[in-house]
């Protein structure tokens, strides 16, 4: 199995650019629509656990737009073949000093397209 | 892509059932053999973020082998096409009441077997 095919890791660096405009921004219509509509999506949150595409999408519809501006830091993209992907990333929040967020997706090619089929986010103290 | 192939789930099923076991257990040479040894392996951990093979297994060698026992719940396994997977599950200890534990991993094929290429473990505050 190929890593980092080149024209694939190409394209995932651009779905997870748009990803990550579109939740700095809160646009809704956009996070919706990078997630696989399955009920087989799967997202753990920062503070919740939602199984199923519908239920990641109720999340996004009543989230507040406030304090979603964050930096990012140390982050990976790795493709697996041409049709698989891990998106890592830490990040910082002005609003939370001392912490330090994660966010790991996996990212899977559909005939519609690159699609996040699973994501975590957690936020940890920053580690000694 | 075909989801949850019966055959591949059933692989990545006996697969996290090992993980499991070497986890509660503290078997630190199995937990070394099922993260791939490259340097794109990711662990974030419940406290700590790993990238790379190397750092992953000194985490291992150095953990506490204390309290590691805990109860799995709303364990999800989906396979996408013959070769990808993802394993997401909640878990709980006794020591850490109140609380919720999530663990998602990513698993892909190689010619020696299912690996995973990428983890993150996390522990929040049970949702309202």
């Amino acid at each position: 199995m190929t890593l980092d095919d080149p024209e694939a890791r190409a394209e995932v660096a651009a779905a997870f650019a748009d990803y990550e405009r579109a939740l700095t921004a809160n646009d809704v219509a956009a996070l919706d629509a990078f997630f696989l509509a399955s009920e087989a999506a799967i997202r753990y949150g920062a503070a919740e656990n939602l199984y199923g595409y519908e239920a990641i999408r109720a999340f996004r519809a009543a989230r507040s737009p406030a304090g979603l501006g964050r930096r990012l830091e140390k982050t990976r993209i790795v493709t697996y073949g041409r049709d698989f992907a891990v998106a890592a990333t830490l990040f910082r929040r002005d609003g939370a000093p001392g912490k330090v967020g994660r966010q790991m997706q996996t990212w899977a090619r559909f005939p519609e397209g690159w699609k996040i089929v699973a994501a975590h986010v957690s936020v940890i103290d920053e580690p000694a």
